[in-house]
């Protein structure tokens, strides 16, 4: 199962991290982190990366079998422990937009040097005043003629750049997003390379003022900055220039053969391994609720022991659909990735057909995504009662880190449209008997808005006259019901945006739904086709098609008002609503059955899982213990003299401030 | 509309702990906080009780006009403060208990000097093994005939006492729960008083194990702690003896006049706290939310300054709903409370008739108060974007504080089928005929269960037939649907576990969505009593009736199956359904309007607040800026020798691990 759902590239590279980890646990421990003030964290991170950074350079030979770690290796080995270091940026974002966006002379300049982390960069763009609306970027870099040079400004307070990683502490250089201006004409948002701290001692360079922005929710190791730029010149150079150049005598020209549509593409594969990472991170979260449930016990029948807490109907509701969504979320993310390689492979021979709806379904994938991942895990909390709020859950500065992929990327609430807008164009266009790609979306549309009555009612309402059990025994006929619930949504939208002439801002409540029945359409049409890559006798189908099951009757009953509203032709009785909720709870329980097997093939280590409630061997108790025997305030050595002090100036002065003779005989 | 909403007691308490706060800002200054570690954090709380404390007890002229604080101006100081010191079990359960529970010489012994402070005290009830199922508690106190002594012993890992608040550092003494034995008899769980620490040094006493538990989420002032006792004598005085008593001999005996239902009565005290301290929570959430969303503009109509964001459907279709809530929760509140106090009155007469509807709501509001409160902050922090994410949004470290008012007191998710169990046994007696006792509760389903049919129908359905203007402009309707929606849920849980035998292990899930249903229309029926003490002509009217239509629209919309699968002759149609979550829209937007007059009326002061983003005079980058360069990775003095270190350990081996003469022209 755990090759089905991880596959055998992520096992690798799983087993390979694990080595150089456990080979080191001076170094890569993350038991204490949980006691660490950020200042602290952010230095076990730093000596992470220099020990990390060695083994990339000199091949030691801490893995016996393969001797070398690759990059692939050293992600894995930042997701096992959970974390994120001042220098990953320079990795995920400085490179790879050079790489893109740099000629071959700015890739000897900058990113040879960077790949061998010579130089540290970081990707400046988002401002104090401004996230979301990048046109509105305040930041101005101007060419000057006179010296052949681009002076780069912060004009403003809300100009700050602020929230860029790797840029606190670390970075040497910024890729800084500035309003381009040649010759008193604004050209437009542009990327330059700024050098912003000294190559001899680090310090910041003149008319730069940088540091880090603060605390944060989570992501505490990482030294999210500020970067304002006073007037800072920098050589004509440094614009990456692969999307426009400036001559020397200032005439601006942008390459011919450029199709905006390609940093859509880097949009939507961003946006995929947001979803499949989520997935990843959910794996942890239900792996320590189901594993800690099954071991907690309370309450139950006199005289018989206590009845384990994953036993409730009202736990097993809450944790085993985030189960099956977890399965789903992995599942579904192999055929979005292959998805995403084929209209790759098409972009590249110059066609561009797929990659509208690649970019509404990542949209809608994101959402689904993180909100799922972000209140799963939250859910995971919860249902560890009293012990999910001690950090040795695992479960809270977890939580925390994750958050942040609700807002980045597009927020949430803002990306729906995106999604929606695909989705009432293409009903719209079908509609009117217009030409649209075919794809998994315009078929759903065009399937069950059936303008022509090209298809029987009997054909289409697959759950007409059916009980509740035959319509969920046929996957089939959920993945019908999920299609027409989605396509009843964007026909009403469509007809008050295009009909009834709703400006977007009134559709913005509306599209959530929308967005979001389409993404559960799609989960599950995704995972239902990696499910069937499986042999048809194979031993993983009947699980996992209870799992497939769990997932499309969370999304159908989630609001049962959206089966209701179905057009009359097409509806559900209420008997029939009433039966999806009974058989929702029915392949509850029988998966509970399977929940501790279940969580176990996805594979998560005890050392990402860091929690006294999820370890392996059930050995809750005892570990929570021993950690908390090792909270700095009862730690021997340190704790005692904390103690101390703590009773003699704050304590004492209390118990015996009237005299403590009275105390003496209690 | 601050005394209308806020009461006039509350605000005077208020304004007196704010000159406290203000006289001495070197140690009440909360702007700090975010930088702290956990022990920092402890120290920083101590020094503030020291103070607390000593103008307690000499009444400091610090107060110009009253020169005197009292309990409840402390209890202002630290909700202002918003966090919670070492010293707070003491005062809040300790002290109490022994007040509840104990004999006059028991108060003499333990009450005198703990309210003194001479003694510091916790209460030791849940262990690490078991929190909900009290009953199951592991911790036991064998009476020892020979010395006259309780011998308290914790059998085994799991026994070991844990959570309990003051525990970890500060208390003496411990009221701890333990399971009686006398002359082999398990007489039941009875609360003992166990002194802990030495009086003189404060070190453990001989066979006690204490310590903190370690860092948790939220709550990181207070020292939960951990007690392991090793068959530890006390004297036999020492058992808390209101409610039992063993003699010398080793006589059991209990005084025959205890009403058990008298502990109901301080469970529903303790929960309305929690559903008022809710709202006043929530307040502070939405004052960030709606001024920063007033302040922070983004994208708009070029040429046009940016819009507020604000101004956008989709941020107030989130927001404004919860300042409707925040005004809903703290005005029913107020109604609870009186009716609590009525119902105290009644006791004290002997008459025990309102207690258990009072205990059925208590649990439900808590339940409501809860979830809204926590989630609304999460909201609160979401629409802030990314700087929701700093802790110089005010809303993380508080979020984190105010997650456990879900846990404790009960579950919510175990706590609905308090409410539940009380709302079907009514219906059920309602439907055979039976005596009830009549209430709110019992008044809604007879009414709507119209058993006889009394009311003819038209007078029951009030909204039949009307549009969904009319149905929505007349607050009387709006309870109607409510409570049918609820007596309609309650009705069809009740058939099928009073005629189909379901248990309540499977009735779990049904249960959550009863129990809302109801404390929905109470909440809506007590904050239409609230608004309903205004005078008919005042001006507060017509806002608050606009905040009563929001709440009310907001639950019936939140899953409009709920309405769909309303029986046949009370059904709504899909246009008034529809027609009600288009209404939801139009009053949000006219709140809008007065979103930030009505948040400056709740009467948040910036010290609560303690937020860049939701300053009164909403000066937020200014303020964002300040805090950051307070980080200490950024502050003169301390940010400079931690960035050379930095630099020097980590960042320059990399940078110059290749020799840096490459890098010097960059």
């Amino acid at each position: 199962m755990d090759y089905f759902i991880n596959g055998e590239q992520y096992i690798e590279e799983k087993n390979k991290a694990l080595e150089v980890i456990r080979a080191e646990p001076k170094v890569f421990d993350q038991r204490n982190i949980y006691f660490m003030s950020r200042t602290e964290k952010i230095e076990h991170a730093l000596i992470q990366e220099k020990r990390v950074q060695e083994l990339l350079s000199t091949n030691l030979h801490i893995i016996a079998r393969d001797k070398k770690i690759t990059q692939e290796v050293l992600q894995s080995i930042y997701s096992i422990m959970d974390w994120h270091t001042p220098f990953e940026i320079t990795r995920l974002m400085f490179i790879p937009t050079i790489e893109q966006q740099g000629t071959e002379q700015q890739k000897e300049a900058f990113l040879n040097p960077a790949k061998e982390y010579k130089i540290i960069g970081c990707y400046a763009q988002t401002e104090m005043g401004h996230g979301s609306n990048i046109r509105s970027i305040e930041t101005t870099a101007t060419f000057i003629e006179e010296t052949d040079e681009f002076e780069i400004n912060s004009p403003t307070l809300s100009s700050t750049k602020w929230w860029v990683g790797s840029l606190g502490i670390a970075s040497t250089h910024a890729c800084v997003m500035a309003q381009l201006y040649v010759k008193g004409n604004h050209i437009g948002l542009f990327p330059i390379i700024v050098p912003i701290r000294s190559m001899l001692d680090h310090s910041p360079l003149a008319g730069v003022t940088v540091g880090d922005i603060g605390p944060k929710l989570g992501y505490n190791t990482m030294d999210n900055g500020f970067l304002s730029l006073n007037k800072v010149r920098v050589p004509r150079f440094n614009l990456l220039q692969k999307y426009i150049t400036v001559s020397r005598d200032g005439v601006v020209s942008r390459p011919a053969n450029i199709n905006p549509r390609i940093t859509y593409s880097t949009m939507v594969f961003v946006r995929a391994n947001i979803a499949a990472n989520m997935g990843r991170q959910l794996a942890k979260g239900v792996t320590i609720a189901v594993r800690y449930t099954s071991v907690r016990r309370q309450f139950g029948e006199l005289g018989q022991p206590e009845t384990p807490v994953l036993d409730y109907s009202i736990v097993q509701y809450r944790i085993i659909p985030l189960l099956a969504k977890t399965y789903a979320m992995i599942g579904m993310s192999h055929e979005f990735f292959a998805q995403y390689k084929k209209s790759v492979n098409q972009i590249n021979n110059g066609k561009f057909t797929m990659l509208k709806e690649m970019h509404a379904v990542s949209c809608g994938l994101k959402i689904w995504s993180s909100n799922t991942g972000v209140y799963g895990v939250d859910t995971c909390r919860h249902v560890c009662g009293g012990h999910g709020f001690s950090m040795f859950s695992g479960l809270n500065e977890f939580f925390n880190n994750i958050y942040p992929n609700m807002i980045v990327e597009g927020d949430n609430y803002m990306l729906a449209k995106q999604t929606t807008s695909y989705l009432v164009k293409s009903a719209h266009d079908i509609n009117q008997r217009k030409h649209v790609e075919l794809n998994d979306t315009t078929n759903m549309i065009s399937r069950f808005m059936n303008i022509d009555n090209q298809v029987p009612p009997q054909q289409l309402f697959t759950w007409s006259g059916k009980s509740p059990q035959d319509i969920v025994s046929d996957n089939s006929v959920l993945l019908d019901l999920l299609s027409l619930r989605a396509v009843s949504m964007i026909h009403n939208l469509t007809v008050k945006i295009y009909h009834k002439g709703q400006s977007w801002d009134d559709s913005s409540v509306p599209s959530q739904g929308v967005a979001a029945a389409h993404s559960e359409y799609i989960v599950c049409l995704y995972f239902s086709r990696h499910i069937n890559k499986l042999p048809s006798d194979s031993q993983l189908r009947p699980i996992l098609d209870i799992l497939f099951k769990i997932t499309a009757l969370s999304f159908l009953t989630r609001n049962t008002g959206e089966l209701y509203s179905l057009r009359d032709e097409a509806a559900l009785t209420r008997l029939q609503i009433n039966g999806l909720e009974s058989e929702f709870i029915k392949y509850i329980k029988i998966a509970r059955e399977q929940a501790v097997p279940l969580v176990d093939a996805l594979g998560v280590p005890d050392e990402k899982l860091n929690s006294s409630l999820g370890r392996y061997d059930g050995n809750v108790y005892e570990d929570y213990m021993e950690r908390a025997l090792n909270e700095p305030l009862n730690r021997q050595g340190t704790g005692d003299k904390i103690r101390e002090k703590f009773y003699e100036k704050y304590i004492k002065p209390s118990l015996h401030h009237n005299g403590s003779q009275n105390s003496s005989k209690l």
